[in-house]
Formats: structure tokens, sequence, C-alpha cells
């Protein structure tokens, strides 16, 4: 509809054509209204009944809501409509007329429970509210991409589907690829750090990863938005620079392009954070969760830290914090430890209360590496297309993953993940 | 290495260490050179034996090649050197160094046979000519995201594990998921359109979609990127012109930003399309086939274009061009057929010799689409996660899917298209 004219654009002394979706009818009488909704905004289309032919007057009032209608008209200004503009129909169209029983309410300002969102998602995101979390979420992979290009990124799309996982056989989807068995691929881990010891030597990806892990919590997903991020000649404490550098990026662009979304989802206080994110070793985590007192029982050195933990530990520091230099037995092989060998060069960072991302300077030399993969209990030689071109002159590298969608949820304090994906996969949920 | 300079950043008089990869290695007697290679470009060493220790001769010479190296040093002018500096070295660090025999050569102009080098993927890309295509493939899909915001689409991603594919059981690779039968997605097609029925209204999402064909061609790939955009309130007229921005705009992109990598690969007559692409109807496109004498049998009203064909009706408009209006029982069903009934208002990009582009206006009325599962042979119950939503205000709307592998392979007139891939899956290819 080339002359069409959307809801927020239309201007008092213009005769336009606005389509959209029956958001109310209100019939008082005399007079009735019907509000168009369409993807700017909502405007209020006038029908007096004396004075108006009784089909046009028909055809705009005795409607279901959600229909598709276009409306053809002048503009006028009118205080009393919620925009401050109404528009007098000359003609009405009606071109997809919904049915009077919809599985939600799309003009209701709460919504239905969540399984009714998610299997009507179409409905869901006529509500303002979902519409602007997905409309932030566009903007925070913007704003991450164009801060990978101000750090000489090069995107690349590394493959989905895989002969071997990251870390083994645990947690993968199996395929069945012509005849031999594959997988979805957990994480592009592998693949991007084959790329740094390439020419590109610096890469970022965002694509799904696939996890088949059995948690069904509000913060985990079995399919997942992953921004990868990897570099050659940097180390563990630069790729936290990095990180630091691409979600301030996601914050600002959110605060400076999403004003109207942020509005409609009441962050009146909605602020980038400024400072440098503090960057505690694994010791003063333990030592400060132990110290907050809520938790049943100390922590010690080699515990992995709980849930609970992290909770308290976000609360005490009160925004994004990096853990560092970790006992190296938690962290994965292919994170490099430092010389020592105790610790390791891995760090997660933390958002305040939720792992957001998870990263490390990366193992280089060939024959540590090879050793990482015997003391995993994987076999070397189903990596070989891997580990091999760790002969042939691979560069220190570090990088780390965000999750996009945990990135979304702390970011707008979303209570359950699976706000912040359209179509959400978990153990239950394969569909729509 | 925060202190690093990158080759390309050289300045004669200041003291630097650069960090890469050792190209060559020529030793000529009294002197020897080392020419260092970083993502920037290369730079040349200079060692003269006898002014110098011999012991930092040795490191900068007694080295194989990609070895990863660290030279520090002052740049000084050199006209004979090939970037006209060359840096006088104080000391050599070797990071990485190199088995000597190598799987392929990354100093060759000319690389090995395609598989051994999609096999060794992290040294192709230490080529230049290897890494340009993929600086431009980042480049093409910056572009086109770019050109999506300027046509207001919000960026969705949608699920790539699913109950069912967009055109039934064939072509899926079956994945076993939570021990119920699933499928990797092969085209966001019906989730794109829920989401135009949502407030969201236009959208484009980047991602990677599986298809089980078993072809093995130059042009095919089993797992490729597919971009995807599709918008209510638009008809397949408008939907072209979108495409026709999108795609000008990558090339634009490509012009304005790749000129280096241009100059590498050797285009020096790159042009982005400035004519508006040719629409021809079906009935155009057979009849122009048909006259250029190259097909040994006429083709005939409902015949699908045969390759030969195509390339034929290629040559002849010899740029980008569109087919439309092509007999309705050649298109999908989810297509919207012309008022007549026997057309579609299905289109085909052509760039030139290849398809690139495929999209149409959709079928938005509930029956009809209902109906036409059923032509198809498929249960319209399976797909009622999609079909349902059509009852409830479903705008009319339309879309398409370019190929980002074709779309650079075609940019780039590429021999296959595993050229434009990083790690192509195909019946052969599971792995790197």
């Amino acid at each position: 509809m080339q002359d069409r004219t959307h809801a927020a654009a239309a201007t008092p002394g213009e005769t336009v054509t606005v389509a959209g979706w029956a958001h109310e009818i209100r019939d008082l009488g005399g007079i009735a209204f019907l509000i168009v909704r369409d993807r700017t905004g909502k405007i209020q289309i006038k029908f007096e009944k004396d004075a108006m032919d009784d089909e046009l007057v028909e055809a705009g009032t005795d409607l279901t809501r959600e229909s598709v209608v276009a409306v053809t008209g002048e503009v006028e200004e009118e205080e009393r409509a919620p925009t401050g503009v109404e528009i007098v129909p000359e003609s009405v169209e009606v071109i997809a007329p919904a049915e009077p029983e919809l599985p939600l309410d799309p003009s209701e300002k709460v919504g239905a429970e969540l399984p009714t969102r998610l299997d009507n998602r179409t409905l869901d995101l006529r509500r303002e509210e979902a519409k602007a979390i997905f409309e932030i979420r566009a903007e925070v992979l913007r704003a991450a991409r164009e801060a990978f290009r101000d750090l000489e990124c090069t995107e690349i799309n590394t493959p989905k589907i895989v002969a071997t996982g990251t870390e083994g056989g645990t947690e993968l989807f199996p395929i069945t690829y012509f005849g031999q068995e594959a997988f979805m691929n957990q994480s592009p881990q592998l693949f991007k750090q084959l790329m740094v010891g390439s020419g590109l030597e610096r890469v970022f990806e965002v694509g799904p990863i696939f996890r088949a892990e059995e948690h069904n919590t509000p913060r985990h997903l079995n399919e997942a938005t992953s921004i990868d991020f990897e570099s050659a000649f940097i180390d563990h404490e630069e790729a936290m620079d990095a990180c630091e550098q691409v979600v301030r990026a996601a914050y600002e662009g959110v605060a400076a392009n999403c004003t109207d979304q942020l509005d409609t989802l009441g962050y009146d206080d909605f602020s980038v954070p400024e400072e440098a994110f503090p960057r505690l070793t694994y010791e003063e985590a333990i030592e400060r969760i132990n110290a907050t007192g809520e938790l049943d029982e100390q922590l010690v050195w080699g515990d992995d830290l709980p849930t609970e933990g992290e909770k308290a530990l976000g609360s005490d520091v009160g925004g994004h914090y990096f853990v560092t230099d970790w006992p190296s037995e938690i962290k994965p092989f292919y994170i490099k430890d430092h010389d020592d060998g105790e610790l390791s060069t891995g760090f997660d960072m933390m958002a305040p209360n939720m792992e957001l991302v998870s990263g490390g300077q990366r193992e280089h030399r060939h024959d540590h590496l090879v050793e990482g993969f015997e003391q995993q209990g994987l076999d070397p030689e189903a990596f070989e297309y891997y580990t091999k071109m760790f002969k042939y002159g691979m560069p220190p590298h570090a990088g780390w993953a965000i999750g996009a969608e945990r990135l979304v949820m702390t970011m707008l304090d979303l209570p359950n993940i699976r706000e912040a994906v359209l179509f959400p996969r978990d153990r239950q949920r394969l569909s729509p």
C-alpha cells in the first residue's frame, strides 16, 4: 500500500489512508469511535451517525476487534482524541476480518499467562509491551555489531551442523545427516578460534546455539542466540575490555534509540553503566560471598559459585562485574591457565545476579591443547580438524560469548528469559 | 598485546612492536630479510649479520614459515622494501613456531585445490584472496542490515529447531529433541509471516537455513545463510522494490568500503547496478529464451525454466532481473495467486545467470491457506500453530529471501559457492 499513512504521521488537514487493526470500537449512540492501531501508534476514527452514510458507519463499527482495516478520510484536530487528532472517514475497507473469540486480547495491558502468549505470539506482539522488548532486542544486536566493527572485527558465520561438539558428546542434539551422525553446534568456540589463526585475526558472530541441557528454569533455553567475540594477539584482560565496550554499546544504543520502548515498559530510570566493571578474583568473590552471611555454608576454595552466592554477591556489588582467576579445574580445557597452573585466565561477567558472559584466554600451544582433550576424556583424534591448525602458527588469543537473551533479560529485568525470545525452545516447547 | 603496531601503521622514526606470521625468509648472505604478515599487510625486517648479535639474527632467520613472531625495532624508510619501510630489529620473539611441512602454502598466489583449502581454512584465509572474499561477505551483511533499517524493519531471530518444515517433511534434517521428532528449519518463512501479523509489521532476519537436498553442485549448499524480508501491507511489486534496494545497498557497501579487497581480487571494473532491474513476466521470459535458440527444445507454458534457459536469458538481459507472473502451479501454496487464479504473484530475481531471490505476495486468507495445505498433500493440523493466526486479522503481506552465499558468489563471479562460506556443508563435507 504505497499510499498508506502511518497513524503517528497523520497530520490535520490532510486526507489520508491508514491501515491497521481494529483496536477498540466504542459506540456512544449518536456517535461511535473506531481506534485503529498500526506499528507506529493508534488513531481515532469518528463516526457521526446522522451525518454519515449508514453503510459507512456500519463498516466502521460493526467489526470484530483485531480485524484488519483500511480507512480513508480527512485528519482533523480534536483535543479530546487520545492523540489530539482524529479521522473523519470517507471509506472503510475491512481487509481481513478477525474471529470474535481471540485466544488473547492485545488491547489489555496485562497479557495472558506466558504459555498462552507464547502459543499466540502474533497476537501477543500486538501488545505494546511485548513489541517493545523485541524492538529493544533488535537495537541491542545492532549496537553490538557496530561496537564489534569499532573493534575492527570481521563478521563470520560458522556451521551449525557439526561432526563433534565443543565439549564432547554430552548436551548435544543429534542429527541424521545423509546417513552420518552429526550434531547441532552448542557453540562457535572451535570455529571462531580457527578463524583468529587465519588472516582475519579478530572476528565476531551472532547466531543460534543449541544445548540439550535438561534444565527447565526461567533463565535457560535449549536454543539461544550467542554473541561471540574472539581475537588474536590479546589476553584475557583485553578480552574483558572488549566485552565491557560491547555491553556498554548495547546499553547506549537502547538509551539513545529506544526511548519510546523504555517508556512503554515503564523504565524511567534506565541507565548506561558508566563505571568500569569491577574485576574481582575468584578468591575475593568467595570471601565477599561468605562475608554476606547469606549462605548456610561457607564456600571454600575450589567450589563453584552457587546461584544463591551469585545473587548475594550481585546485590553486594550492585552492577556488572567480572570474576577472574578461577581454579583451573573449574574451567574448560581450551582456556589457558596462568603460568602457575593453579589459576585459569577464564572469566565470567555477571549482570549482576546472573552469568552473562563467559570467556578467557585460550590455550594456543598444540601440545597443551591435545593434553587438555585427553584430560577431559575426549578423543583428540575426533577434533583433529581443529587441533592440527595449532601446529601451523596459532597466535595467542582470547574471547568470550554473551547470550543475547540474557543480555536483554538482565537489561530490562525480565522475570523469564522466554520474554526475550520470540519462539522459545525448551523441553516442553517445540512449537510454534 | 596493547603495545602492538599493525604492519600497515609502522611509521619511519618510531620504535614499534609488530606481531604476525613469518611470511617469507630471504637470506642473501651478509643480509637477510624476514617478511612479517598481519591482518593489515606485510612489513620487511632487515638483518645485517655483521652489525647484529648472532642470537638476534638467528631468531629472525632460522624460522619456519608461518611461525608467529613479535618483532621490536625502529622503522626506517627504505625505497627497496616492498612497502617503502623496514624494521631494524632489536628483538625477535618466536611466539608459536609452525611445523615445517604446511598442508597449504599461504604465500602462494594460487592456492591448493578447493578440498585441501576447505580442510585447512585457517591457512587458506591467510591468503589475501580468500580473506578478501570474507571481508566482502561481512560488508554485504552489514550493508544489507542497514538497508533493512532504512526500510524500517525490525530484526528478528526465529527458531532453527522446528516441529514441521515449511514445505512438509521432504528435504529436512531430522533431529532427536528430548525424545520427540523435530527438524532443522529449512526457511524462516512461516515464522516471519507470523511476525508481520504482529505489531512489528515489517521484519528481517539473517540466519542459517538447512536443506537436506541431495544436490551436489557448485551452487548448492546443505547449510546456508538466508537473508529474509517480510512486510505487512505491501504487495509483490513493493517487495521487489525492497529487494532491489537491499541488493543495491550491498553492492554500494562493497564498492565504498572494500576497495582494497576488490583490488586484491582483481576487480577493476566492479560496478553497482544502476538501472532498475527489469521485470519480465514468465511469459516474456520463455519467449525470450526460445528466441535465443540456445535450447534444443522450445519451452511451453507451464515449464519451469531450465538452468540452460536461465543462462541464455541471463546473457540476453545482461544484469539482474525479475521474473514475475509464474503459473500458479509452479509456485508454493503460501504464495498468493493473482485474482484470475492462473498466475502467481511469486517472483524470482536472477543475478543474472542464477536464481538469487525468491519471493511473492503471500496468501493471507485463512480459508485459501488451509486449502493450499490440503492441495499440497500436507496436513493442515500439523501447521495449526501457523494457520490459526490467520483467523485473527492477518494483513496482506509480501516478502522474499536471498541466499547470502549466492549474493556474494554472483557479486564476485566466484566459480563455486563454497568459496563464499567458511566451512561448507554438503553431502561429502561435515567437517571441519
